[in-house]
């Protein structure tokens, strides 16, 4: 059995593979050879809980099962709130082959979706992009849009400001060759963005629809919990199309989305799933706003978990 | 992440050791201490199965997973036919410590649950021990025996007979003091037997209740399949004492039982789960057989594990 910590995974597993393999995963989900069963949740004490996501792919021959603990005051101890491993089992004979830090890997598989919604519902023309919240999977979901559309300008804006500078720094350090800029104001943000990335653990919109940019694309992983909001109601309920990594996913966790619909400014029927969205096309007019909307799944993490096996072994 | 093969658990980790933590385990599960949910199973292909059985001891402060991959088609091609590996994650912080191969800790935490229930309910006399069936978990159920009765004789009787020699001299390196017969008739084993484990993939009785010793105390492991048959519905109707590993398991899966009560020989409200049988009392005639039928539960499999754990670091 073999381990791989996020250095060593991190270093061999970049964004344009793990779109390529979430792609190719969406489409084995869509040919019914992925088989998964609901999430586990035990809850341990206080708001910590611990969570098991078993899924099987009998395409790529692997079973996957992402083992997360959730540990919302865990930071005051020094930790990360979140921390997972994923553990793979190759189906040929059954062995337990490797356990993969998990932590890289989910930030990257949800740069990976949105790379790929973002090529579904963006303009093609699309050159500015803005980032709302900078930390936790922030990072990842710009690259995943970098990925798919040339973006000559980013915009950031975080709640503290001063962590700009260093997601700026780290975006320059990665090698990214757009013009940064840092918003002081969200609106400012908002209004030159083609592209709108949010990522935050806001309980309230994040933005403010009025100033969203005619026909600009939203993606929002933020909001992954029924009482959290990120995405303006404005916004939800003029979009023209929008786009669910995972429709039974959503419906159950994204709390601006369940809002939209118990208060009437949005439908469930009217969104798809990605994988039912690959390869459509998605007319719009220049005014029209889109969503992608995700919270995650099982099989983007096995996805993403052998992908990153296949290249470190 | 730390990793652990059998070799290196099975150097630090003895029977001894996995009864008290098992006992101790048994006792938390009592305090509501143990949360567990449902295991998940997801079918691959054919006959081959995933499973996933998670566990959280809020006790200990530790959570665990067993990921078990059943391939009964396995040893065709030289592998075996249940592959297992528990992760272990601390509880204070939410940390993954570590991944412990569990084909060793399988078979003692059923060696060590069986030494437990021999103990509430065998003679205290008991002096000879018989195994039925020499494969699997059958070393480490008898170890259990021999750890809580003084043992002087050990009966063999296997359908392939040679397999009771490897057997024997397995025992012999071991340690094991007693004098190891092997039977070629298994009525001459269960006359002679104040203690029966049977431990077979048998889809009926292994023995004949008619020459079953008066007194006797049976360990039942096999017979894990709705159906599957193992001891005889005859021991099964006049046992005065039953205890099951894990009564809701039990119910599910142990065929012989399933079918006992199908026909009226026994009902489920005659059996008691291991947890309430602790420190209890069992009245028995010199006459009167009991049974200890195990199938295997989640928190049997985290005891071990952090049992194991804790003296590995």
């Amino acid at each position: 059995m073999k381990t791989f910590n996020d250095q060593e995974i991190e270093q061999v597993y970049k964004m344009d593979e793990a779109i390529k393999d979430t792609y190719n995963t969406l489409n084995t989900l869509n040919e019914g050879l992925i088989k998964m069963e609901q999430r586990t949740v035990i809850p341990v004490e206080g708001d910590k809980v611990m969570l098991y996501m078993p899924c099987v792919d009998n395409k790529e021959k692997f079973s996957a099962v992402k083992i997360i603990s959730i540990y919302p005051e865990n930071a005051a101890d020094g930790y990360p709130a979140t921390q997972a491993v994923t553990v793979l089992t190759e189906l040929e004979h059954g062995e337990n082959v490797a356990v993969l830090s998990a932590s890289y890997l989910t930030r990257l598989r949800t740069g990976a979706m949105t790379g790929i919604a973002t090529d579904l519902l963006a303009k093609k023309d699309a050159k500015e992009l803005g980032v709302i919240g900078t930390g936790g999977m922030a990072f990842e979901q710009a690259l995943g849009v970098l990925e798919v559309r040339d973006i000559k300008t980013i915009r950031l804006y975080n709640r503290t400001l001063s962590k700009c500078d260093d997601f700026k720094t780290r975006l320059e350090n990665f090698g990214v060759k757009a013009d940064i800029k840092i918003c002081e104001d969200v609106n400012e943000l908002t209004r030159y963005s083609d592209i709108i990335n949010t990522a935050t653990n806001s309980t309230e919109s994040v933005f403010d629809d009025k100033h969203v940019k005619d026909g600009a694309h939203i993606n929002g992983l933020g909001s992954y919990m029924p009482e959290m909001r990120e995405i303006h109601p404005g916004s939800i309920k003029r979009a023209r199309h929008v786009i669910f990594d995972d429709v039974d996913g959503v419906i159950e966790e994204a709390g601006e989305f369940i809002h939209a619909v118990k208060v009437g400014d949005f439908k469930w029927e009217k969104a798809i799933g990605l994988n039912d969205a690959l390869d459509q096309e998605f007319e719009r007019d220049e005014k029209d706003i889109t969503i992608f909307k995700s919270v995650g799944a099982s099989y983007y993490d096995m996805s993403a978990a052998i992908g990153a096996y296949k290249k470190l072994v």
